[in-house]
């Protein structure tokens, strides 16, 4: 009896990346904040687009206190969920509409809702590596067990026979994340129509839907015309886990969206199970501005310039000094073999030339770490000498 | 394997409060808005104070968009937490910190947050007669179950026999909620003293500790000067849940917190838990933007006069129409006796009155119903003449 222990250790670990955001406050202060090149964590660093603070304004202007700030029904204001439908129907080919759309606080939010959905005991949802580690957390806050499959380190696209073998008939779901975080990488469409073949046969084999949850909060932030394939064209039993947290540079505020497929088995059942848990969970509704705000911003973005801007710098450096880097070509992470085999020991020397950088053992990958982006250009072009200095390190 | 079938139930069972309300929009859709008489909604009827637009207004001149709408950490932006906390020991003469204080989305997420930072399989939370019927959803989402101890129904306050005989070594947590919902109920500091020290008797048997949670959206929404006892004066091992829904008129913006009381036994790992079920259940932090107005707002009101007038202008007409009524010293909700013994069959007759109320059977009190005050004063006028032929027509 007393408190639930296992909330209490989920409550009290640190995970790795705030540890070594808190280890960067604390050497900034001892000698000086521009002498310390924190590529810990992964907040937008560029403002959101004038849109935000604009249709903010407007609203504060045009409607009524009890219309802006109160509740909207529970799968969200019927206005913005129709904007919404009919920016995804027209941008990507698709026909979803308002009543396919549950409005949530965030990504986390969406995970933690679609998995409460169609998780039972006994189920196993697969995520590839490397993958937010998170998933874990919210895979077993719902009930279920998350299996880790290796997706192919020589370019991080999918290793569709590893995943044929880790489908078994428990397996209620897969979760995808492209572009991804932390390696930046987005799923070509070979990799997503391989794997949607594996499952497709997989449920058939099973007489069973098999989940396919798109968890893409980094949907827009890609580099070039780079495309990121959408779900719902490849596969019907379809969850869309999204946030405009990253596109519209407001994470801080928790409002994205669940996209439950039109054409998934018995869609309505499952749209209603979205609503059920998201009762369950406590969230009532999504917050109701934020919700305006959304629905009038959808499509704009924050200046995505800036995050190439700095991957081109980033990229090419750290190539020219000898490091073997995964290109990414979309979200704010570059993902960097490690020096030596581990990557914590890299981490540790890393920090001696002032440089924070993150371990992937955490998101699966040992032997690679992240180097978050999302940070001004100028940070970038004074840590290149250090980037260069450690590698040298390792040529002694 | 498919779907989650409890979510998929909970999602397409509408409440009767969803029901009447859906059936009062056709009616009003066929006589004129008018002519029906809607009471059975419990939003917010009064403007929120002027200090929220006017804070938006000023954090959206005065701050980065990166730190108005960024991440803040997950217990919520320490400067809010350190306003509330000042705020609440100031007012309830308690000595409570930033460290005490979790930033949630709302009431209904502080009460899960709360519910599975302590519940484990096979625990019972107490809920007193008549309660919100989403107590029932919440406990039994977090693993536990739900237990119902009758409330006196000459007065609504405690019945501590009943209590008494409820208590077993199950019960991890008892929930309070007062001002009440749906009865309007303040509870007496005389019923708050014999319930601590039932729980403290009863706590010590045990050798376990059993959790107050305190659920106060209601706190500030009292009439004449009816003191609220607070609960952390009484009780050590409490959890407040508050939400600013209904203090600042926002219950769309979702925006609350947890208190977890200094005072209670190993306050840190408890606090710690709380940190972790928010994590699990994927809350990551309350909205960045919102945090901020109440931090700015707490202990300011909207209009709470308009809600005493609508009160008295009720109470007074229905008791001389010969209804028997409990009175609310707080919240929006006049609790009155059905007029037959079945309360459905009761709000039925309403209906040929154009009257719409809630049967209070899935509050736990069958035989009563609710009327909701949270409309114009206007409303209630003239539904007045309404509700002395209903009572007419049960004298015939």
């Amino acid at each position: 009896m007393g408190i639930n222990q296992k909330m209490m250790g989920l409550g009290k670990k640190r995970s790795v990346i705030r540890e070594i955001f808190e280890y960067g406050n604390k050497r900034k202060a001892q000698i000086g904040a521009d002498k310390v090149f924190d590529f810990s964590l992964g907040n937008p660093s560029v403002p959101a687009p004038d849109c935000v603070n604009q249709t903010i304004k407007e609203l504060i202007q045009s409607e009524s206190s009890l219309a802006l700030h109160g509740y909207t029904s529970a799968q969200g204001d019927a206005g913005v969920r129709r904007s919404i439908a009919d920016y995804v129907s027209k941008t990507h080919g698709v026909e979803v509409s308002a009543d396919n759309l549950y409005m949530t606080v965030g990504a986390a939010a969406s995970l933690t809702v679609s998995l409460n959905a169609i998780a039972e005991p006994g189920d196993e949802f697969i995520c590839f590596t490397p993958f937010f580690p998170e998933y874990r957390v919210f895979v077993e806050a719902a009930g279920g067990s998350l299996v880790s499959v290796p997706s192919r380190t020589s370019d991080f696209q999918l290793d569709l026979e590893a995943l044929e073998k880790a489908v078994t008939e428990n397996t209620k779901g897969v979760i995808v994340n492209s572009p991804n975080n932390p390696s930046g990488v987005v799923l070509t469409e070979e990799s997503i129509a391989g794997l949607c073949s594996v499952l497709k046969r997989k449920s058939a084999e099973f007489g069973a839907p098999i989940y396919l949850i798109s968890d893409e909060p980094y949907r827009e932030l890609v580099y070039g015309d780079v495309k990121v394939p959408y779900l719902l064209n490849y596969y019907d039993n379809t969850l869309v886990c999204y946030s405009f947290s990253k596109s519209l540079s407001i994470p801080g505020e928790r409002i994205g969206y669940i996209l439950v497929s039109p054409t998934a088995e018995n869609s309505a059942d499952l749209y209603a199970a979205v609503c059920g848990a998201g009762r369950a969970l406590g969230f009532v509704c999504a917050p109701s501005l934020f919700q305006k705000v959304a629905g009038r911003c959808v499509g704009q973005t924050a200046d995505v310039s800036i995050y190439k801007k700095n991957r081109d710098l980033l990229l090419s450096a750290l190539e020219s000094y000898g490091y073997r880097c995964i290109k990414p070509d979309g979200a704010f992470y570059l993902f960097v073999e490690s020096l030596e085999k581990d990557a914590y020991a890299f981490c540790e020397k890393a920090k001696e030339f002032e440089l924070l950088l993150v371990p992937a053992d955490d998101f699966g990958c040992p032997g690679f770490v992240r180097i978050s982006y999302c940070v001004t250009t100028e940070q970038i072009q004074n840590a290149l000498p250090a980037f260069e200095a450690l590698a040298k390190a390792y040529k002694n």
